[in-house]
């Protein structure tokens, strides 16, 4: 069995976190004897300044020819100025979300033990710890919605997107999130905002319909602005939350905060073949690219969670997941998840990835 | 001169602390020799109850006629089974702001000294302090965006609303954002989503302009998502926020919560005549309803709002929050303001309003 892994790099960071997953995934090669072929690909605004855009054909047909892809970030200064649909994380993200209908968006987010205090949380909040995953629909709603555009003159000149779904789209999703709920806490809480949305009214009757499938998973709806309030008092209190791609893309990052480390979190894109794109949940990081610093941690896990969903390697998966567990309880922390004054002890952005690597 | 007031209390708690609201008013009127005339309307579930429906006509007329309204909460599970169209919240709270053209929402939120502890915050972050402005549109975006509805049969049946904004509609309320901001701390914070919605493009574009009209004030741009984010570790560094409607909706709500304490926060809803509705930031807290315990602070800060933005009585306004200052600062508290082992001292509604209305 042969694989093959589109590796999109991108900006910033992107490409010094990738070469460390990569070390790790030839650690991983070679103990459980798999061939994967990895192709590289410009991206983003790397992409924008060797082919003129962020999303160029070499790259998409390159995907096209993976079971997966590898995703770094992207985006950067260099690159605001240019008008937002031209810009890295709009021309390439969204058009690649778009073309391989890459609907299920999974974003796991939990309080490490021993990182407790990594989270902006009040100690006796982040000390119950927590560990949600935020599903999210990805390729409809608002952003993709038509009409989206212009029209008019002067001060009545108006600007207009569509938040659109269908009964169809949501149930997908849905289903997505309670079979998840299944294996984890059986729990799902569906964000909307039914008081105000047409979307969210649908939204809920369609994932009461799903929910009647899963008798063993108990399911509540709570509206997006009593969401953002209640992650800050009791986040342990909730298991899988299901939110519409504009309300996912708010909840994911607010999770994403609550645990104080961005540098370990990775997600998920699927589409309904099992073809995904894999990244890391922070950014690019321009100010502490190229400085050996960055936490490859994230970038190393979306390749676990390549090789378990695209690749159906669990056990592979698996191993890197206990290597990059047995580096952090060891210790090993690249700089932002150490207090000012054992920052000294810094583990550099190779040597986590060397480690990881060795362990395996 | 003599002003009007449509007083709304509305459910759960809404009755209690406005009573405590009223006597703080009385205390306010013998004081600056003030004639105010109050007249009551039934509105949210109990104008259902005794009309059936959440705003009825004479409650409308009543507006009408007066100065300003004096909102107290509506909402509670009496009314949940109802159609979304037909609850308290939906049916009474944006037919008021579309009808008035309320379009200029202010939440405050700041966290007072002394009560650092009710903040969820971590205590390295909380004891920095923070104190936000949200100046949120509250008659445009995709609450009120036409067309919203429903077309199609069976799995493709889709749901559809539409964020829709104008310049003339984004212009107005970037300028109030920034004129609040000259008599603040002179930083405006513009939340948006410019690199997906062709709305928040426009946004930037138009708050840009109105902008050059303020070159004493910093403006800087965030997108929702990061706003969430950065909200969490760095509150201090905000000042007003101005958002779209949709996102003042989730971003005053997440400031609120971090303050830790709801009671003690209330909001403005303008037009520009200067005619608004004047309400506390929490809800109808249906759960401690009737119990004498709710903290009627919140609701006694909406009357000196009222006092001040629409009555233009800008004494007897700092007179009302110079009054709630010493109550609190005497260790005035409610329940909820207390450690659990201190709740024995706790004052109840009625107290915390007899003793405002006595300092003053
Ligand atoms: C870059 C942006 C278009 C994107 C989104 O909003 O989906 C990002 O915030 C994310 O969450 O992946
Ligand atoms: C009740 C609801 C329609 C309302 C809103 O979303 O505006 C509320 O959440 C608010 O913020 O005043």
């Amino acid at each position: 069995m042969s694989y093959q892994i589109a590796v999109l790099a991108g900006d910033g960071i992107g490409p010094e976190v990738m070469a460390e997953a990569r070390k790790v995934l030839s650690a991983v090669e070679e103990r459980f004897e798999l061939a994967i072929e990895y192709s590289e690909y410009d991206i983003g605004g790397a992409a924008i300044d060797n082919h003129g855009c962020p999303l160029p054909d070499v790259t998409l047909k390159g995907c096209e020819a993976a079971d997966a892809i590898l995703f770094g970030s992207v985006g950067g200064p260099k690159w605001e100025h240019l008008p937002p649909n031209d810009q890295p994380e709009r021309g390439a993200l969204l058009p690649l979300r778009g073309h391989f209908e890459l609907f299920c968006n999974m974003r796991p987010a939990k309080l490490h033990s021993g990182l407790e205090h990594m989270s902006p949380l009040r100690s006796d909040i982040s000390s119950k710890g927590f560990d949600v995953l935020c599903v999210r629909e990805l390729t409809g709603g608002i952003y993709f919605g038509k009409p989206k555009g212009r029209q008019g003159e002067g001060e009545s000149e108006e600007a207009f997107d569509t938040m659109r779904y269908s009964r169809k789209e949501i149930r997908r999703i849905a289903k997505i999130a309670f079979e998840a709920a299944q294996g984890r806490r059986k729990k799902v809480t569906s964000v909307d905002k039914a008081n105000v949305l047409a979307c969210s009214v649908l939204w809920r009757e369609v994932v009461e319909e799903v929910a009647k499938d899963f008798p063993d998973v108990e399911l509540e709806h709570i509206y997006i602005d009593n969401a953002t309030m209640q992650l800050l008092r009791r986040p342990n209190e909730f298991d899988v939350m299901l939110c519409s791609n504009l309300f996912g893309d708010i909840i994911s990052d607010e999770i994403a905060m609550l645990t104080g480390s961005m540098g370990l979190l990775s997600s998920v894109s699927l589409n309904s073949k099992g073809f995904g794109l894999y990244e890391p949940a922070g950014g690019s990081a321009p100010d502490i690219a190229g400085q050996g610093i960055a936490n490859p941690v994230a970038q190393i896990l979306s390749a676990a969670l390549l090789l378990r969903h695209s690749l159906k390697l669990e056990e592979a998966a698996a191993a890197i997941e206990a290597a990059v567990g047995k580096a952090l309880s060891d210790g090993y922390l690249t700089g932002e998840l150490l207090p000012a004054d054992e920052r000294v002890n810094a583990k550099t952005t190779s040597q986590m990835g060397d480690y990881i690597a060795q362990v395996i």
